[in-house]
């Protein structure tokens, strides 16, 4: 059985930029800085973020394999009950205007912005999806 | 406060054949099909795996931000504790080699395979990130 996503993946060629937006905008928590590689965040007891380095990543590696997506991807964030105005506060104050707003039919809501790599990242209040 | 990582994503242009290895092969319940578009499967409460076609999403759509990132990505998932020979016999049997085998220094352990798609896709007993 697989239980959970451990390890969710964006590729990021400018390292400390993208540590500004997820560390310093974001909030998330970084725990393992293996620059130029990667850097890991934790976001949840059950889940990590990892950021690598798209130009590095396609090369042969001793101990993992080989992979790597440029392009402008995208997560979906799960934030606390009630927080998407002050969310909307907090990203205009840093200089990230909300690109899309979306209200979907379970009730949940989502703010879309973009992250300095062009990845489209979404804060999510509630869950859109089946059960 | 961000919570969660609610909605990972992979670009897959063939969702038939990507459905059959992340629901046939490793078991993942598919909740939605919008193909073809995107593909979306409930991995856990807290966390969703979508597929979507990198040769549709990046195109204008009225109600969320294009993205899309074809390539070969990565993504690792959180298998029950102890399951991983079952799943190297499994994954063997189903056709997908086990490309690499890791033991991480917190003792946690992963299989690499790769999906239909050629991501790098990472079973994982155990956690080898800091908490």
């Amino acid at each position: 059985m697989i239980q959970r996503i451990l390890e969710t993946i964006l590729y990021c060629r400018d390292l400390d930029e993208a540590e500004r937006f997820y560390a310093g905008t974001l909030g998330l928590r970084r725990v393992s800085d293996a620059r130029p590689r990667g850097l890991t965040f934790r976001v949840s007891p059950d889940a990590v973020l990892i950021l690598f380095n798209p130009d590095l990543t396609p090369l042969p590696h001793p101990d993992v394999p080989a992979h790597g997506a440029p392009g402008h991807g995208h997560v979906g964030f799960g934030v606390e009950a009630g927080s998407l105005e002050r969310w909307r506060r907090r990203l205009e104050e840093a200089g990230c205007p909300i690109e899309r707003e979306v209200r979907w039919p379970t009730g949940a809501r989502s703010l879309y912005v973009r992250d300095p790599e062009r990845h489209s990242v979404e804060l999510i209040d509630g869950d859109p999806w089946p059960a």
